[in-house]
């Protein structure tokens, strides 16, 4: 396996604001050999995820921080090629934390084996991945809607606010998403049964978190920060769970973070702004892919692969996608068929 | 009882920024007669509390709005002087929220009896009333410290503030406050038993932070906003609590409410920031009453009685005192012997 010539995108650059090219090296080097207890696997999919933004910054987080010329942090799936370790074998199919290149050697404990006859590779970045899992661990660990609640998703048609809303109606609640534009909107409810969905590009999102939330707001899954969450809590329940995932409208300022001016809702409600990430339940994740994988199954949760082509080159322009509103489901770039 | 005159303090205006002696009228007014299940209270002492600028506001919270006109709300103890109401007699001790005035006729079902034998009226303003439930309810209920957590609570030398660090330490934690001035500080440290004080008034809060919390923070619980939170989420730790009770640095804005911009900290740490008032727990409050006083009794639980002379005059200014730093302890009004 030392003939293997592996490309790969490291941190060049700590970006202020949007990454530019200039933030990355594309560099090639050749592939070592196997050590006793590695696995080296061919990548087919790199997961494109908002939460890169932050590892790029020069800041620990619940990751430590990416060091400059390291290969930059993704999550992956693809087939072993080569195992020396006893949990792996040539031709099974995994999903890890490999990193945005063509190959990638590791011990193996971030690796999980993904069951192709269950559902094909890509969904193990989507509704069995990152954004299924994601969903899950906040809306149900952390979020705990009740039956009849009104659970209020932002960054909607993005694929963990996607599986957001589905998960809230599969628990009976209402699922109401705000998305940027007409179509997104109208996704959410024709295809993936939304409640109903607030356009923040045409309707101010105060009127709209009135008109589809009359009863409150009792859960708030947040993926956006900003003037989002702000109004959303003005509009909480008592006891209400505000979820937050991330803050996209934050990941790229140049200024400082903007917080919720009406925080203090939370005093007025008795209720709570929690923060999570969905590795804190690792070893929880087998059943609960299994009960995603079921839902799948039923076709009570959908999301679509957002699936750029072009390989390594084509990562820059795609994760920018995810700050202009561009993407739609689950971003990730193909590498392999 | 139709010939006692009953001199009040009624919501003149909205103030902007601190209230003004134009926010009040001085009014007086006949008692009317008692009707069948009401109470006739005489009020001893009237508690001054930082929430009552929140009421004071055109704006509902876990309270409705006061209105206009209306006698001023505030918690008080007194001396229920007639009763139709078989739950009370003549004689009685009481605290409840009478407002601010000399007598307050009720139904009785926000009064409870109050044990003079266990502790002195103004208590039940202090340790065993609204301080003692405050601190009881939000450290205990929210913030639900673990043995040996660092627990840090800001405006600690007012009366809540006094009782959490003392909760902390009855519960086998590190206590540590942050005040204003090094007399304050000495205070909770030689004093209350607290492990270590910041002054912000002489050091910056982030150093002082990292000085009495090397192992950064479990449990903050906030009574002040603004900076002080801020500085707080920044050393918060995994799975850390934040509670607010309140946040009296931002209450006299005339510009919006400062948020707290590392709230960000919460997703990283996988963090909770909770509101709660210690309403919530009212079925609770005799049991918690019972734990309070056996703490105060056995020497564990103190703060000083902060009791100003001079009756409903002196309310106004004694308000303005909780927002100058000026107060220490439990601040209350003396009505009657």
């Amino acid at each position: 396996m030392t003939n293997i010539i592996n490309h790969q995108i490291r941190l060049a650059g700590r970006p202020v604001g949007l990454p530019k090219l200039s933030d990355w090296d594309f560099t090639e080097a050749q592939m070592p050999d196997l050590q006793d207890g590695q696995v080296l696997v061919k990548i087919y999919y790199i997961s494109v995820d908002p939460a890169m933004r932050a590892w790029m910054n020069d800041q620990d987080s619940y990751v430590p921080a990416l060091k400059l010329g390291a290969v930059m942090r993704a999550l992956t799936v693809g087939k072993v090629i080569a195992s020396k370790n006893p949990a792996f074998s040539a031709g099974d199919f995994v999903a890890g934390m490999d990193g945005v290149q063509e190959y990638a050697i590791s011990g193996g404990s971030l690796l999980m084996k993904a069951d192709t006859s269950l559902a094909p590779l890509p969904a193990y970045l989507n509704s069995l991945g990152i954004a299924g899992l994601t969903a899950y661990c906040g809306l149900i660990e952390v979020g705990a809607p009740k039956l009849g609640e009104t659970v209020v998703v932002s960054g909607a048609a993005g694929s963990v606010g996607a599986h957001v809303g589905q998960i809230a109606k599969i628990k009976g609640c209402r699922a109401v998403g705000i998305a940027g534009g007409a179509k997104k909107c109208a996704f959410l409810v024709d295809e993936l049964g939304f409640d109903a969905a607030i356009d923040y590009k045409n309707e101010p999102l105060d009127a709209g978190l009135a008109r589809t939330c009359p009863d409150g707001i009792d859960v708030f899954f947040d993926n956006v920060g900003g003037e989002t969450l702000d109004a959303a809590l003005a509009r909480i329940n008592f006891h209400a769970r505000v979820v937050i995932c991330g803050a996209i409208s934050q990941y790229n300022n140049t200024t400082a973070i903007e917080g919720p001016s009406n925080y203090l809702s939370l005093l007025i409600r008795s209720a709570r702004l929690e923060g999570f990430i969905y590795l804190n339940w690792r070893d929880q994740w087998p059943a609960m892919i299994a009960e995603l994988a079921k839902w799948h199954g039923q076709g009570n949760l959908n999301c679509p692969d957002d699936i750029v082509e072009g390989g390594l080159k084509a990562f820059p322009d795609a994760l920018l996608r995810l700050f202009s509103g561009d993407n739609f489901g689950k971003l990730m770039i193909k590498m392999a068929d």
